[in-house]
């Protein structure tokens, strides 16, 4: 078994040689990927701390997990804790009948691919109540290791072609990076099209339309992402506009993917979150029966904030069976979603009952979080709304405000001159001058010449106000600087 | 925002339409993934009990979780128990300090997306007392989702290039077919090396080079994929051996990727583990300073088996920083690897002290377990080998016996009008008589005209000999049946 002594010598001898994986040989399409969100950090400056209002990671920002679904929780990793006083009946009965459902009674595990099925069910019996008594196959739902993993895995269905026909997928702007992200990825062709900032973030048809027109041109769009409520833009969607997105979709022969996973964020006074599942149904056939959609939830927002858990789901509806085989088997690659999410998704899509002795301080400690984000929401949109130079949007939903900035044409120039964005130049003297990380505009996408910054509702109420009070100083000092 | 009468009427009019995503508009690549693992499952018959002998999953097997693992877990997901007189103080502590680690310390909220700092800089330290001084760097380390998401990751760095310049990469035969599968889904080339059966599954360079060079006519082999203990096949590497590979990485220029998930199940005397980077430093320069490596590691096998957190790591050695970036890149759209999987490698790789309470207990089950895989390797090396028409090469380690079978031309005849692999239509037929699920070999590969199954080694002692000699009796009979 000894190697070739000759080539093995005349390589040693040739010195330093080439690696093999280079950014010129590495995968192109990975290369093309941008991914803006987890944003700039490692900068010393004038503050005490890092505020890090660029990703919705409510527990980091100080929420406190629901007590009820960390109880629960417990008792499955360490089933010992069944014995002690210190657990409800209703988290002991709960962690029992989800241990029942695991193999070897352990979290440990592996579950189906498609996940635990007495979850799947209440999963099912979940999307039913929502949505008013529509029926829901647990067959059809699939869980999944955060929404992201399944929005992934659906794309990766949908990608072929080559040239003029490859795979276009219709997505918003501005959008969540992970949609360019994976785009640029399975070298899918992005199709933007533009929310209307001038109408609260709406989503017009006539625009769909436009993007549709122009991108079959070069490719052949094939789908239609829709976040809702909006991420980063906090739009909720009303019925009307969805109902026109499904005829839209359905007309045009576009598979409908509907990232649903705010749906437990909506704030806004006449606002209510409409699931195109749902309107889907109710528009009846031909949509109900032939309309393909996916749809995505997780237990990364809402009122429990689990990020780290990385739990979710998709539905998928009037999906060709053959094709939902083909989605089995690729998660079946992966073995399965991490238990742990599985077993706190069980919870949320199945809460405490009213008879249940965990009830009241569940529905207590949901109902804080979730008036907590409808305060911060409605607070971040009136300072923003009171400073020259910044529009925001009302936060009708989700976790984000997505303010409009005006930034001097000098900023601008500077910026260019050092080779960054303008709201990126924006952002990164503001984090350096006052600790506060927001993300800006240009890695959700804008329209050319407008420039924003994400920015989550998530910190603490009595750090909110004097941080926005802060960046609005900040803008009001930057703009000064450069007028 | 009413849609275009016309062109809804029109549609609607036309009656059910085509599908968008169907088996010929989806993605081909996708298509041409096999998977053959998770086994067929769903039939009844003549037995009390499916015997999932086919996948690696310990605790479905019975195996119990190690205590000190899921006390320190329970402790982070419900820090309240931190005041309970029921858990050891170095378990507490050891829970401080990861939820110290995490933001808002909660498991909640998402981590680095190369995962917790400390637990990175644990990770290193584990590898280098592993081998034997040799330091790790912490940055070089990237926690994921158990250890096939880091191995897909790096795979979708190497893949570039179409038709003959396509990535190829070499794999063992029989091989985990993960290797297969994102292969297959990454458009990449398969190119297969055969482990030498008649020498314990040794892996042989001249083999290695055979493959490689056959392999340059139609594609550009890039990667040399090597899974040591083995999977399906048990054999471990001498380092004679791994020296071998590593200089003929290194002429040929090629990433070197070594599956070392199995690290801690040896159980052959006279076989040890030896880590890739471990022989790959000692070799010194030229090797030590260029040769590319990716090993992975991973919670859900060793004598922890805890699948389901879905845990695990790689460290990347030599690597292009710029490709290391990109890397990075990649795993920050996919957000950061589930909590609870980080927290558990941190006590994999960190365990309990002499000096430490948890420590008399900790080793005790660790031991159990190891020694009972052990005596549960040697016994079904022993019972196969006492068949006549069954071989079993020894399981030096990993946790499956891959034995060959011999199958009537009669049997091979009937499977080929069935539309089946002989060893597939033996395996349906040993699931329908006796519920014992193993997986044929053609789901690993294997030489043309042999055929194997896999079979692990985790059932409980009690039931592994009796569930050895029914499977021995069937081939028997299956054997007279079709002579």
């Amino acid at each position: 078994m000894a190697a070739r002594p000759g080539g093995h010598n005349l390589a040693v001898m040739n010195g330093p040689k080439e690696k093999v994986l280079t950014l010129d040989t590495m995968n192109a399409c990975v290369k093309r990927v941008e991914y803006a969100v987890r944003g700039p950090i490692g900068v010393k400056k004038p503050f005490t701390e890092v505020i890090r209002a660029n990703i919705g990671d409510a527990h980091a920002m100080g929420q406190k997990p629901i007590t009820f679904l960390r109880q629960v929780l417990a008792l499955c990793v360490h089933p010992d804790l069944l014995n002690s006083p210190d657990f409800p009946e209703d988290a002991k009965r709960r962690a029992e009948s989800i241990l029942q459902a695991c193999g070897g009674h352990s979290l440990g595990a592996y579950s189906n691919s498609s996940g635990i099925q007495p979850i799947r069910e209440h999963v099912a019996q979940y999307i039913q109540r929502r949505d008013g008594g529509i029926p829901a196959d647990p067959n059809n739902i699939f869980l999944s290791t955060g929404a992201s993993d399944a929005i992934v895995t659906v794309l990766k269905l949908l990608v072929a072609g080559e040239g003029r026909c490859r795979t276009g997928v219709l997505i918003p702007i501005p959008q969540y990076p992970l949609y360019s992200a994976a785009l640029a990825e399975l070298n899918a062709v992005q199709v933007d099209y533009y929310l209307d900032e001038d109408r609260a973030w709406a989503l017009d048809v006539a625009e769909l339309r436009r993007a549709l027109c122009q991108a079959r041109g070069h490719c052949r769009p094939r789908a239609l992402c829709i976040i809702n409520p909006g991420n980063p833009t906090g739009q909720v969607q009303t019925r009307e506009c969805i109902e026109a997105v499904i005829r839209f979709a359905f007309e045009e022969q576009l598979f409908l993917m509907a990232d649903e996973v705010y749906q437990d964020n909506v704030y806004a006074e006449g606002s209510q979150f409409h699931s195109f599942k749902k309107v889907l149904m109710e528009m009846g056939p031909p949509y109900s029966t032939q309309q393909e959609l996916a749809s995505f939830h997780s237990i990364s927002k809402g009122y429990m904030g689990e990020c780290g858990l990385r739990g979710g789901y998709v539905e998928v509806v009037n999906m060709d069976p053959a094709v939902q085989q083909q989605m089995q088997k690729m998660m079946s690659v992966r073995l399965c979603p991490p238990l742990p999410g599985q077993a706190v998704l069980d919870m949320v899509v199945s809460p405490p009952e009213p008879s249940d002795p965990s009830f009241t301080q569940f529905q207590a400690e949901k109902q804080a979080v979730l008036a907590d984000l409808a305060a911060k929401a409605k607070l971040t949109e009136k300072v923003f709304n009171a400073v020259p130079g910044i529009r925001c949007n009302p936060v009708q939903g989700a976790m984000y405000s997505f303010p409009r900035i005006e930034l001097p044409p000098r900023a601008i120039q500077r910026a260019k001159e050092l080779g960054l964005a303008p709201d990126m130049f924006f952002c990164l003297r503001l984090l350096e001058e006052t600790g506060i990380c927001v993300v800006p505009g240009s890695g959700f996408g804008q329209r050319e010449g407008t420039y924003h910054f994400r920015m989550t509702i998530l910190p603490a109420a009595e750090k909110l106000r004097p941080l926005l009070e802060k960046l609005s100083q900040f803008h009001a000092k930057f703009t000064r600087e450069y007028s």
